[in-house]
């Protein structure tokens, strides 16, 4: 269901660091802002297996205009309000096109 | 539904990068692979946005032991004999541990 100009699916795939110690805290809060997305496929919060403090958030949905509008969502805005103070920084932010595979509504 | 001695999800995020102008190839042996695959909760192949012959795939698991097993379907081995030649290397291979999210059929 294309709202935009681009019909195609849109990804990111995001490496987060924490605070020291503060990974867990912030995955709770990534993943309850999840819930109720419109238009969102995939959205998966992962820790590193072998990098203590880093997050990776793994997103896959029907448009890119469906996640510029979720960023605007009360309780992803909450949920970006409450993150802050616990990211350290960003190791990673890509931006793909998913194209299909194994566990998406539409594959 | 835990068959070894880990009950957690298992992840993997990676990074390929096709030979100059196979990407496409490449993704389509990718896809194909995917399906019956057990314990596979999400498999998406995504080109990346900017970078023209980089592949991501990521991966959710019910296991590391599902998606050890999964290795030796006749399927994926195939695919991984014919995806060999259109590899040009591993920009980036992460086990992840998947806490959850959304899309994920037990979250």
């Amino acid at each position: 269901p294309a709202t935009g100009g681009d019909a195609s699916m849109y990804g990111l795939i995001g490496k987060l660091r924490a605070q020291p110690g503060r990974r867990e805290a912030l995955a709770a809060i990534r993943r309850e802002a999840t819930t109720a997305m419109p238009g969102c496929l995939s959205y998966v919060v992962a820790e590193d297996s072998t990098d203590a403090d880093a997050l990776w958030v793994t997103e896959v949905w029907d448009s890119a205009d469906s996640h510029q509008a979720s960023l605007q969502l009360p309780q992803v805005r909450q949920a970006i309000a409450r993150a802050r103070p616990l990211i350290a920084g960003f190791d990673a932010h890509v931006v793909t096109r998913p194209l299909g595979g194994a566990g998406l509504p539409q594959s």
